[in-house]
């Protein structure tokens, strides 16, 4: 079993491999070789603790485990971050553990990847002004992937609390983009791809604010429950995703699904774009990518962190 | 992370710890304190795979996490064997991985266990005849903990295949008892206690065989359509199991819940009687007890063997 210890991650996971890594599953999901398994998340009934496992099998990348973990609200007492997850991959060959990686980073950078791919595939040509709502922990690396995979000259953000709007600020200038703290109607209006990434429980982005074209990556909805986005501005463009039951169920979707204004017929898997078997935005005002997370894109950058590892020589072989 | 490799799990792990554990946990399940999460099992469609997670929490011991891993039928042509399993384990306060251990001997060692735990509650008084119906891999973990936990003076034994017959008579030997091949309808009028442990499709042990007092231990069934006991048997028994909700989906009940000879209220989780909140035996001539097995005897007898490990300084300590 090779090991990937947490601290190790950030010096060897490279944007380029997170992107390349999503953007090829997301193929696979597409073309049928790979699928996610059903998602097992419990309230443990202890610390207010969610716990779960998001497993899946690539049979193209031959990637096969699971991501266990989950959301421990009362870290802070421990110095450590809410999120706390593990990925452990398997040999499909054999059934015997092959990987443990330290699992926070990574998944971190694996839904920037997948917002990023979703850019690169839908959002309007000559894109230039990135629109960011919300600034918690996750906005910077939504931010640096956006930046790195697109042509941006300039980012705008608003967030329910400006005083963390220095988060944006100052990842745009790590960036070398100039920022602006804007409200909604400008955001929507100014920006040409707007990534929302918040834990919110109501919609912050309304129908009104936004004027086309413009892509929306919505990637902070994942619970029955949490919502970011205007239904109505959901029933008004073209819909994609990277998992439509989930996208329906869980997702940024399920609201607009609950009301039937939109039906699943409505939204695609971006893989389908990515195979070349949807054309993507074509002539939408907006186009919505909902971002739910699936344990493929976890085992992906997991398989990728490990090849990086083992080429550099920084894995950790254990017998088990 | 603690990591107990496979190799090392025979010379730490103990009949007495694993039964222990066992027990403990049946407990903890019906007292409310200990739950299984939902079982996810895929046909992975690689190398006849299936593959899949068994997780739950403990929270009177603590303990949470998961088993991984599956059945690969092929695995002969890499000389191994076709069970593979790792089990892994997670700091409730915090969320982080804090174990992996090898799931391949444990997995035998903790359904070998709760047979032996069903037997201490439910055997008849004065049981000197151990029935055995199944000669495989696992038979000769079933005998070893019967006997070691039983007053047994001789062994009895069944299995389609005859010439296989050779491992219960050595196991019998390496326990100093005599061992006496025989037909069903001799084992299941002589034998005070029975265990069946095949992966049989059709019903092996019938009514007419059994004359009580009789406790039979079924093991051996797991899944949709496996069989080791006729329904009409089960409908004359008093019923025990691990998991009652499993029992009559995948274990051994689901035929005769299926025909509506016996119903979910007939079932009585075996902590239930370790616990004293129901009597067991009764005035019953036969009892059956269906292991269906369940994620937390996987983290207990995990959890028990890290504490083991640790203990001796043979636990191996990595950073993750």
């Amino acid at each position: 079993m090779w090991v990937v210890p947490e601290k190790d991650i950030a010096g060897l996971m490279t944007p380029e491999a997170a992107f390349d890594a999503v953007e090829a599953v997301f193929a696979a999901m597409a073309r049928g070789d790979a699928y996610n398994f059903p998602v097992v998340r419990e309230a443990i009934g202890h610390e207010d603790a969610l716990y779960g496992f998001k497993g899946g099998f690539d049979a193209s990348g031959l990637t096969l485990g699971l991501k266990a973990g989950g959301y421990w609200p009362n870290n802070q007492k421990h110095d450590l971050i809410n999120h706390q997850s593990t990925i452990f991959l398997f040999d499909p060959d054999t059934g015997r553990v092959s990987a443990a990686v330290g699992g926070n980073l990574l998944t971190a950078l694996r839904t920037a990847a997948a917002s990023a791919v979703s850019s690169k595939y839908l959002a309007p040509k000559e894109a230039r002004v990135l629109g960011m709502v919300g600034a918690g922990h996750q906005s910077a690396f939504q931010m640096r992937a956006a930046i790195r995979f697109g042509n941006f000259e300039k980012v705008i953000g608003w967030n329910p609390h400006p005083e963390m709007l220095s988060r944006l600020a100052d990842t745009a200038a790590e960036l070398g983009l100039p920022f602006e703290a804007v409200e909604l109607d400008r955001l929507g209006a100014e920006a040409d791809v707007i990534i929302s990434i918040t834990s919110s429980f109501a919609p912050i982005l309304m129908s009104d604010h936004v004027k086309g074209p413009t892509h929306i990556a919505a990637m902070g909805t994942d619970t029955k429950g949490k919502q970011e986005l205007d239904p109505a501005l959901v029933a008004r463009a073209r819909l994609f995703t990277d998992e439509v039951a989930q996208s329906l169920s869980i997702g940024e979707f399920q609201h607009a699904a609950a009301q039937k204004t939109i039906s699943a017929e409505e939204v695609t898997a971006l893989g389908k774009v990515i195979i070349g078997d949807h054309e993507g935005r074509g002539d939408a005002e907006i186009t919505i990518f909902d971002g739910t997370g699936v344990g493929l894109q976890d085992l992906a950058v997991a398989a990728a962190v490990v090849d990086l590892a083992r080429q550099q020589g920084k894995a950790i072989e254990i017998g088990i």
